[in-house]
């Protein structure tokens, strides 16, 4: 069988053969990027599921492709409170902020074309633009998010720059949060560089500290920000459930493409969180998650700091689902991973190199806290810990 | 913003402009493609739903990415049962079969490249393969299905063939099913040409006449078949899920593609069909389904020969949702529709030149029979045939 040119591209994950090791109960997992099911409102949404399907039929049958009007309302809505000028016809409903992803290479990117991105930067983007055949741009990244002076350097070398893909809150993979001013400046040279920006939010909601910033669509002058987000960390993953925002004329060409790639997203889990956004306070929800990965979050780092060695460094997040570990220089987390951590330690997390869409660095690893309880983070830390000193 | 080239071929389609219409409740549309809801098993879907969410909440998690094992499992069996020698790892679960034709257009074309099709052929494939800018190369379609020996004039000429589309049973938008026959010729293109053939058999378990002829994946011979499926028809859409069976390379393939394009199926929808499977009996169910449209399609078939001139031509399907209406030459369905069907008889269906991916035939339409009542068959049909005698 011949295969198309983009199948170069496309190939197994990090992702996919550590969900795989997840799936053992005797390896502690640092690896995914679960939400506590624990804090799943199952009761609620048993309710919900139970009120739509008495009797009337109309959520199991066909509905729009850009969404159920009274979820694109509720979701015009709760965006307008976080800033974001909108009405129910400048959402379109996706399955998960990932399909965003897609639609969204689908929307600007020829092959040979480049994606700018935060370096490192979130798996899951590279895995869905792959196809698409496009070069990476990655832009230095600290603390405070992309390095704007870089950020132009980057634009200023990539002739066929048309995407730039940010997670501004909470970045995946190493949970660090882009600063006002350096929002400001992205927005001004998307403005000078010709860019479809994809704001990607998936973490948005839990935040532990501090206030939360403007998103970047409620700083978008031209209409160029495309702002992705998600029920799967707010409300439950397992519903596919997840929004797209942006000028008419982008919503458009992402409903024709979303109509394309599979029809519409599930009207009966559609219909379920509009039922539940209208039966229930989401907000106290969403503070409930927050105050328990808070505690998690801060039990994690304390861990960090006692049972790992002094020479390993860690993002200190104030918010999302992820710390990123920096070793020192020549210690390479997957060979670490293959020969330590799960024969010895049975423990798993994701080395760091898979997050680089350019020149890898091998001296990092993604953790996560949201998914485990607190015995086994404690546990799997201190295990991983004792292999390390 | 700069769109990337594809988009030239993205444009709105028939089908959306349709459902709008169908929206208003005073215009009787055999337009969509929606079973009947009044069909669907409602009740058993609220208890399985109910019995999901009483306590567990691991159906609102993340899953695999090629889909719930125990529904995996299920689709083997029936389709094993159907005479296709698979198990569950040889099942991808997608968002409705319309995924799999992204998916199996993105494994394999290239711009340029060929799709080969019956002609007139499902709009909704062109839909999904137009972003993947291939070129088109319909093929003679009659009573018996896509004719040989039209397909090898037409693979000769082609040099750049990849894939063959096709809708073996009560074909969208004909209705016409495939003889064994040209089954077995098929295939043997197929193998000389070296085509991915997709089979799509939403429909295949709505025969209302005679015996189920075998799929093309139970006589393929090279691996070359995507045989692709829904529960959409029979069970619900408003679920979203379908299953592609092939070859483990193609499949493997596919699962990372639909891992890139929306990370998995919704869970609980998965776990929702499986338990159903588990607990009640599907072939039951669909007895009845096919029971009430096979009443409806001798319902319109009886009216059309009653009410429409005997210039105009029907096909007479054995299974599946549509009939397909031939006027006599000269006779344009979408000037019949805009300036008489839509504004004086008040009806809607879809007009033919959309489902033409070369050349387009103007004195065509497509009627569905399954969502409506057999009242508003009569009354629709009577109230266009009055415009056209």
């Amino acid at each position: 069988m011949r295969y198309a040119d983009r199948m170069s591209r496309v190939g197994p994950s990090a992702i996919r053969d550590l969900l795989r090791h997840g799936a053992d109960p005797a390896i502690i997992s640092f690896g995914g990027g679960y939400p506590d099911p624990a804090l799943f409102p199952t009761d609620d949404l048993r309710a919900v599921y139970d009120e739509l399907l008495a009797g009337d039929p109309s959520a199991l049958q066909y509905c729009p492709s850009n969404g159920l009007p009274s979820l694109r309302e509720h979701v015009a809505r709760r965006l307008a409170r976080d800033g974001i000028a909108c009405g129910a016809d400048d959402v379109l409903i996706i399955q998960g902020a990932q399909q965003g992803l897609d639609l969204a290479g689908k929307l600007v990117l020829n092959p040979g074309d480049t994606v700018v991105t935060e370096n490192p930067t979130f798996l899951g983007a590279l895995i869905a633009f792959n196809p698409l055949e496009p070069t990476y741009a990655p832009v230095r990244t600290d603390d405070d998010g992309m390095d704007p002076a870089d950020l132009e350097r980057v634009l200023a070398e990539s002739p066929r720059a048309r995407l730039l893909y940010t997670v501004p809150d909470f970045q995946n993979p190493t949970g660090v949060t882009m600063s006002l001013e350096r929002r400001r400046a992205l927005i001004d040279l998307a403005n000078r560089y010709d860019l479809l920006v994809v704001e990607d939010t998936p973490y948005r909601a839990l935040r532990y500290d501090g206030e939360a910033l403007p998103t970047l669509k409620s700083l978008d002058t031209e209409g160029r920000v495309l702002h992705l987000g998600s029920f799967s960390k707010i409300l439950a993953p397992g519903m596919r459930l997840g929004w797209a925002v942006a000028s008419p004329e982008i919503l458009d060409k992402l409903t024709l493409l979303k109509l394309a790639a599979d029809t519409q997203c599930g009207t009966l889990n559609m219909a379920a969180v509009s039922l539940y956004l209208d039966r229930y306070d989401i907000d106290a929800h969403i503070a409930s998650v927050r105050a328990v990965y808070r505690d998690k979050r801060d039990l994690m780092l304390k861990t960090l700091a006692d049972a790992f060695p002094g020479t390993t460094r860690f993002t200190s997040p104030t918010g999302g689902l992820f710390t990123w570990l920096t070793f020192p220089e020549g210690f390479d987390t997957t060979a670490f991973m293959r020969d330590t951590a799960l024969p010895k330690a049975r423990v798993t997390y994701v080395p760091g190199a898979s997050f680089f869409a350019g020149e890898p660095e091998h001296n990092h690893a993604r953790l996560n806290f949201s998914g485990l309880s607190e015995e086994k983070i404690v546990d799997g830390l201190t295990r991983l810990g004792a292999h390390l000193t």
